[in-house]
């Protein structure tokens, strides 16, 4: 099979989330990385994309050259990868979307919600398709978490309780010189949202995507428990989704002794789910008034549809290839130009929805803690 | 050693609270339970006096009667434990308090703030004690938790996150003639809190117990999941603590799946801490910066000073000796004549508390959760 | 209903097992301590008694003077607890059931294989039953168990892997003057058997017990890891059942970082089962290709008929509540004149299969791990 | 950076073990497959070629004509994978060590314990290097604890206990045309080994690798559960390692329940170790009367040392990650000209003891359990 050109923009040497995507997009053999603009310094640039296999005349110092010289080109990428600090998601993805080229997404989709609502708009006129790499929707028990959901096995959904929580933030990280820190706590790179933009808009995707139910309404408690840091480190948040639908949604960057804390459950009517990242290949079903069932990935009692599975029960699969289930679902709907609609993976509109849950977060907890419409 | 005579008032023939009373103060062979007045049906009482060995002429129609009558035999009993439906809890209390005799109180310790405050009143003006059982707090690990965080070992504390859920009113039982349910979702005899009563009060104590702060306000969103229900089934509350800490609180009875899910956290700014009661003889401890550590009851890192340990490391304790952890104290208080707010005991300023927790979250949810103090 | 009339030999200050049996017998209500020889040294054993309610002219210097005084009185007590070192087990239980009096006799049922034979014929002779306290049986899961595979709902066994594991005598504990060490490490207080003798017996009763299976044949390698100790302080063992079922059985006081870990496996052709001691209250089982379930203590798809539960599921009870299911049954028998051999509780003859296994295993290590008949 | 040139024999469609491999190839972006000859049938060879990009000229019909072919061309590959079932790995890996390209080969190394005899002396005399993918090795944590083993963390290692526990056997899946069930469970394809081959020489180099000690005889009792099976499917192994280290080795296929239960753990005089397959990214770690703790994969407290970590703690890697470690290490080896046996690739060597291990048991096995070297 034919695979899909693929480029980047940022990602550079040093960069995380830059390696999760190459290594997301590599796993099921369907892209290849030829053009990026990895770096905004030229030399990190033009080095990053030499350790890449990257030609040197497809690594560019400018996105918006990259856009416009890739679309030109027979062989030009068909998708990019953005992977830069928030503050560029906008410019970056608008660029490419115009010159026709699909995007993949990191979260949040944009820094501000005015650009998120405007991506969307760009998003629905362009041809190519935006996703936005939720990535955690990718891992299949999630994925067979919400399938159950849709098929009624929970019944009406009472409650979805939810919870990001790590620790990496508990010092002033950010005032040491580690990278990461600096541009997540940074307003002007990260947006209004601390936590909530980085970890909260996942927990609070995976919260709509499971239950397959619309949070209408949020109030929020957020805190800066480090001394000096502006924006949230700590967010305490209530929610009502459509239908009657309560929930609570916790996340944290100082939460001490956690590591990637994120745990999803869903009590409906007639059974509940519950979900934990950290060991990520089970999920635990309870009927009311029966025993707990261990559903483990690809195991007895799972659905064949969700996919996205490599190795068999009891061998586990981890957080880069719940991420490549994104990539291999993006490649297929690419190949077969599918609509990103018809898919599980998440899209411009999901990514609004977290900026619009950070937005309201923030005006929430300035007004004391009040309900405000998500 | 001398045993104390106790007494108790409820907790006849089917009922499921009484017998854990009795069977927490026998494992420690420190109370000879020799009177009663077990139910308010004379003939169940009877039957019920009979067959716990109590003498017939000490078993009591009224609580009343058995007030007077025992406070005027040289034997009458030392103490006396309550178990009746919570809108007993006052007027039983508040005459035995009066008659110098010892009182045990199941929890919550009124059904109204009011009576609360008045059996506080009565309790400061009586030579004899007010013990609330909080059975919770009697866990060795708890109390573990609580010399841990009170010698710095986490330093301040940021986050207290506690949860209670269960499932046994995910349907409308109490219309099914199960009289626990029936009796705990009834405003006459239950009072204000449904779960936030029942349970509620419990993760409030506790967390109130462990971290030494105080709640100073809270915000509530309450609800009643199942339809024809008049009292909370589940509650979400967020919460704030002298000194800046925040906290959130879940307690639910809807929680499909959720047997007695009793959780705890409290992150601090040099370690975290963790514990569940369905396996409450661990804990974990994770300081910043280093791996966990599982903490076992009477194993190695632990306190001697937190006694009621009676089996050693890996043979598990459970609910009914931490909740014989509380008779235990009080048998050496009474003997000693010492003073309950020196002990670890939960006092009638403890049950207070619940009652002002409970009073504050319904008002907050009345005014659509609004921040009020407590 | 009155109580049973209960007498103790050993368990004086400073003993472990025999709090443990008081606290067994007191939890449900069902005996009275009334008499003793509590300890081979008569001021300790007076002081013991006076401590525990023990009227004076009830405790006695001798367990065989007991046995005569008592037997002799209107009120003498209906059973006796035997708490002592190993090797006193064999007189005193025969002094008690020559004088008609119920054996309840801590395990190993004696010290050697030959005086476990004659015991059992001494027992078969009287008209008092001995009840050996294999007290893991007692854990209401355990027994759940036990009935799930007499249901048939594992279908045949195939295997059953049990191990019990600790790490306590990782050391030489023996020779710092801790007494339980001491007299469990010597072969002239303890017998044959070190580890398989101490934990060995209770693992392999509880394979045989919930499988229903017999033990025909063994090979076992122990060892003595700490130097200078006389006995095993390690043992592997292989064993083959009756009808082809095969197992392992691990023992060991040097594991190190083990507590109790009493871990048992069955694995049949229709379903494999999984039990932990030092998380009692839930099971595993996995009925072939289908989803592995968590049954609860109490809980929904258990057995009503398991009995010795206080509290509802979620609510966990630990050992001493599994030890006083034991107690609990002996009460039952003696009050209605029942057959032992009709009840879970463990008899001399499952006393004197303990002793086969220490004596074969002995054997088949000494002859280079052969397998012998048990 | 350059990438490595790679072939492949066997692994087509319909393969599990060869898709495992290419995966791991590619994660880490250090290979590019370009050469195969991946199935015995020319069409499927073809069809899986085209289907993974191999161009039709360097598809071969013959693993033989491959290497040679492949070992003429100035482009031709630097290694090759071999997943073909057992009895082909050593003709294959012969052909390919004599044309001087590197062998990666899928475990056990050869069917019969004289090929592997002769495949190491092969290996030997070669220029090329033979890696045998013992792929649990690859595990941070497993090397973790090989490091904190050789580091004298548990002191002199007293006991080794593991386990691998499947159940996909448990039926006669064999019969019904399930291919992997097929060649596995026939001895003409597998080797004498059945569960011992397929699983239990995984435990066994685990054991080895992690305890740095050789196992120097063993004891094993084996049987084929299932009815018409002529291979083991379960096997119950003690085990005499150097220094005195005792050990038990349990590999099953028919442990009802069991998906890929692989548990290893090292009991030394001043720790133990424990580790899961199934949740790999943790190691409970116990020094003698210390808390235990938990380490986790990249977390505080572990080596920087032991690489292969991709993405921070608390996002879990799995089966294929830690498989994609060997791969990377080959990588590294390759391309700096180092040697094998300074790596923590399993060599020849390694492969040849699994068959040492295997010939051992079923040699023993057949004596009626008898010790014998191996």
């Amino acid at each position: 099979m034919q695979k899909i050109r693929l480029g980047m923009v940022g990602g550079g040497q040093g960069a995380f989330i830059g390696d999760v995507h190459r290594i997301a997009s590599r796993i099921d053999n369907r892209f290849d990385l030829v053009a990026g603009a990895l770096s905004s310094d030229p030399t990190r640039a033009a080095e990053s994309a030499a350790e890449l296999g990257i030609s040197a005349d497809r690594s560019y110092a400018s996105f918006a050259d990259m856009a416009i010289a890739e679309s030109a080109r027979e062989d030009g990428i068909q998708a990019v990868s953005i992977v830069t600090p928030n503050h560029l998601h906008f410019p970056v993805a608008k660029a490419f979307l115009e010159a026709g080229i699909h995007v993949i997404c990191d979260k949040p989709l944009t820094s501000t919600l005015e650009q998120a609502e405007a991506l969307v708009e760009i998003a629905q006129n362009s041809e190519a398709m935006l996703a936005v790499t939720y990535n955690y929707s990718g891992y299949p028990m999630i994925r067979q978490a919400k399938e159950m959901v849709s098929n009624g096995m929970l019944g009406n959904i009472r409650l979805i309780q939810v919870e990001y929580a790590q620790d990496w933030l508990a010092t002033s990280l950010e005032t040491s010189g580690q990278k990461q820190a600096a541009w997540r706590t940074d307003p002007a790179q990260a947006g209004a949202g601390g936590s909530i933009g980085d970890i909260g808009t996942h927990a609070f995707h995976l919260a709509e995507f499971v239950s397959g139910l619309e949070a209408q309404s949020l109030l929020a408690d957020l805190d800066s428990f480090v001394s000096g840091r502006s924006l949230d480190d700590n967010a305490h948040i209530l929610l009502r989704y459509s239908g009657g639908t309560k929930g609570m949604l916790w996340a944290s960057q100082i939460a001490t002794g956690k590591e990637n804390g994120l745990y999803l459950r869903l009590f409906g009517e007639k059974a509940g789910i519950e979900w934990k990242q950290e060991n990520p290949n089970y999920l635990i079903f309870t009927p009311l008034n029966e025993p707990s069932q261990i559903l483990s990935r690809g195991g007895a009692g799972t659905s064949d549809a969700i996919g996205g599975i490599r190795v068999p029960a009891g061998h586990p699969e981890g957080f880069l290839e719940g991420f490549a289930n994104l990539y291999q679902d993006i490649a297929d709907l690419i190949q077969a130009k599918g609509n990103l609609s018809d898919s599980l993976v998440p899209t411009a509109q999901d990514g609004l929805r977290g900026l619009q849950f950070v937005d309201a977060a923030v005006k929430s907890n300035k007004a004391g803690s009040t309900w405000l419409p998500i």
